[in-house]
């Protein structure tokens, strides 16, 4: 069974783009949005599954290369992942 | 009224995004589905946005810089949104 | 002859870039450097890189698609190229 | 002093960076140049400096969170860094 199976913070994060998206769809039937506004919303599901991509590398990173050993310096990580973030797009 | 009020080909691709994103939830919740699995599900999202940003982006630039107006060369412009889709990543 | 041929701004650009690419071989030849230090320069030089590739697709969309035409408003082209530099990548 | 002193690997791969940037500016003062050469050569720019920032990231990695500890599974790491190199771009 995949580490991921029923991760709550996952499952959440899937939760939240789906209303996104839902809110795109709600703005295309609504005279009244604006393209920019169209725009914006697709900008922030970008984000949000940009978002997502990265906790399911951290994740990956974390179970399988570490087989969630410990014995790393938690600090040093999250400076890594803080670079990746940064720098890797 | 926004030009992409009830525009049928931006509305079928959030369709899908919808379909690409349920079926994430799907695989979260099914035991024997890979992380592998789930990351290129998330991968395919990523490029299905990414694909609605480049037509919303060329939606403005047709409707809002040039008007509607068809006094330029279509086969350059196609060639235009090519090299931005190839080279603006 | 290409529209790009002897233009001051691109070749500026590039001259900075050579710049930036030298500081990091130095960087990387100086024992006191440290590996941020080099992550930042490396940073620093792909932003040039994609402001160079951002204002060679506008001269091409300028040249090749709208042929130096003028008669579109100016002020939306701007916006356009906002939005395409905000939500492209 | 950083671990990135004197590396051969990445010298070579900055070396390789200057040669592509002269180039460049080569084919701005060279009349039969086109600019979709340009934007080719500018592109294989990005690709050099991305490959070049992914290699830093990957020796961050390796030398500050892992210390330079084995006890992992190399096979699992090459994996990992394939799907950051796939995905998180």
């Amino acid at each position: 069974m995949s580490h991921l199976h029923q991760d709550k913070k996952i499952l959440n994060r899937i939760k939240r783009i789906q209303g996104q998206v839902a809110s795109v769809e709600k703005s295309l039937l609504t005279p009244e949005s604006s393209c920019l506004d169209v725009l914006q919303q697709v900008a922030a599901i970008k984000g949000a599954v940009n978002g997502l991509m990265q906790q399911l590398l951290e994740q990956h990173l974390r179970e399988h290369v570490l087989k969630g050993d410990q014995n790393f310096d938690e600090e040093e990580m999250k400076q890594y992942l803080l670079l990746l973030d940064r720098y890797s797009k």
